[in-house]
């Protein structure tokens, strides 16, 4: 079988170079906690709620490079699509504790959840409180409490970001990242898939003519294999299944990310961006801010999620809310 | 052989479908001249210098999402990987004129150099003066007369959006562009081709071990073909020829863009700067700024380029300067 080429030294050091190479796009605020996955600001004020994000590597720019001014305070990195462990997540939780507690914002997936809860309690144990509000935008799971955590992340972590620096209590931030969480829709589709960087090894078949609408971010299976159909077809397919998931309503205002999965075009993207916004014009829904870009990526694999998120003043201006870090304010594309 | 997916519909209305979909991400400050493939700014003010920006299709965002507040005041898009016609030219020009005269930035092939110098001559028949100033960053080609324009050219628009947005006259505005093409240099590194849109059928073909250093965007041959080598050599090999062509010297204090061709991911591009840093700082040069992100694309091309632009004062107030366009203001990665 075919090893895809990447542009790597040492496998086995893939995840402790690309933090290296993440604090050297922002010295002056990032650090790496020696011999740890973990980055952190330099200066977190005394008081603040902290906030930890974090899960598996392989999905770059997310969450490694999600530290900085207005998002997270610290961030933690598990091997390429594996959890972080427990100790690493608490070294992640000690840097970002600033007396008012830790609020944690990652992936629903077991692996996460498991380790996220071990660190929590040893959190505990040593006097630090901290909350947790998982992201689960991936609509492709029927049941609401099993859904994955994708690219909504974009959203939730900048909510979180605004929370805590906003925000008196932990209480407080986690009630907005959670109005964020319930009002958060996603659904990606696979074109063609990704490979793991060790091996090279895709991490799934596609059909020559196939795509897959609802394919996870790590090559989970999705709602439905189907035909390679035009663009316009599948978006309004897309859509519709995003609408009636919340449902979103006649006159409701949104954010929407299109996000991209590692190798579709921007161009493609744009063709999306085209039927959609026609699709949410006949449905009475306006759209606020779009961003674009490869914000959770599934390595190379070639497809894009659209999220959408309903808006209310607070969420609105949790958007706005300038930040600075390595992966989210280098322009777009 | 392999047709490569891609999400698109009847691919005759590639171009005109992802310019409608940009415009709809800018809706107040962008407008589609009605069947043409021309964008322009809605207000732009009496007097101001006027700047056109464009190229073949198929680099999105390149050039036709760099319009807007502090870049360009239109673009003109040709089909995939194809020079635009005159007439279309002439029709940014005019819509770009506001009495001072219109600068040109687009890159040095021979299509566009010939198009765009007849789009002069009309427009200097309706008394409309241009100027033009190419982008010629890629060291690949050793006369630099005959270099051709990549990923540089979003620092060259960045700076001439400046330029005529601050400057008195054409002739002023093109002196600061000229001095960022005189300091701007860029070599590429292409590991997997890309695709035609339109036919699915390959840009070029790479053996299953081999990268090409200086391969063009559109698959022009480059400097020499490689085996695959590890990250930091390559990026040794890189930074050396880019060091020795301006030179750079010891106290140069510069700007760097990493450019993703396509599908390479953001996690090697943190392992490219994590070693290019390194040879920087060894080599006692400042990086003042870093653009990370996928600019200008060439497909699912999987590669990337590496940019150096040395800054005077002028030119780094020029890159500090706020920009709000489609396909650059939208947020990092």
């Amino acid at each position: 079988m075919t090893r895809v080429k990447k542009i790597l030294n040492d496998p086995a050091d893939i995840v402790s170079e690309v933090l290296d190479g993440i604090v050297r796009l922002a010295e002056d605020d990032l650090v790496r906690v020696a011999g740890a996955r973990v980055l952190h600001r330099r200066r977190i004020p005394e008081g603040k709620v902290g906030l930890v994000v974090g899960g598996g590597a392989g999905h770059e720019p997310m969450y490694s490079a999600f530290v900085g001014e207005g998002l997270a305070d610290a961030s933690v990195s598990g091997a390429v699509f594996a959890a972080p462990p427990p100790d690493q997540i608490l070294l992640a939780t000690e840097a970002a504790h600033r007396g008012r507690g830790v609020l944690y914002v990652y992936g629903n997936y077991a692996g996460d959840n498991m380790n996220f809860d071990v660190a929590a309690e040893l959190a505990a144990e040593r006097g630090i409180e901290t909350r947790t509000v998982r992201v689960a935008d991936d609509i492709a799971t029927a049941d609401p409490a099993e859904r994955r955590g994708i690219a909504g992340a974009f959203y939730q972590v900048k909510v979180a970001g605004f929370a805590c620096a906003t925000r008196d209590g932990l209480e407080d931030a986690a009630r907005l990242v959670e109005r964020c969480r319930d009002n958060l829709r996603s659904l990606g589709v696979a074109v063609r898939p990704g490979s793991l960087p060790e091996t090279g090894e895709l991490t799934f078949e596609l059909g020559e003519n196939e795509i897959e609408i609802g394919m996870g971010v790590h090559g989970e299976r999705g709602v439905e294999r189907r035909e390679l159909m035009p663009a316009d077809e599948l978006v309004e397919e897309m859509v519709r299944r995003l609408l009636a998931d919340l449902p979103f309503s006649r006159g409701d205002e949104i954010a929407v990310l299109i996000d991209n999965l590692g190798a579709t075009t921007w161009a493609e993207l744009m063709i999306v961006n085209r039927r959609m916004r026609q699709l949410l014009d006949e449905a009475g829904i306006r759209v606020r801010r779009t961003d674009v870009g490869a914000w959770m990526t599934s390595q190379e694999m070639a497809g894009f999620s659209l999220t959408f998120l309903r808006l209310d003043e607070e969420l609105a201006a949790a958007l706005d809310h300038p930040v600075r870090a390595p992966g989210f304010a280098q322009g777009g594309g």
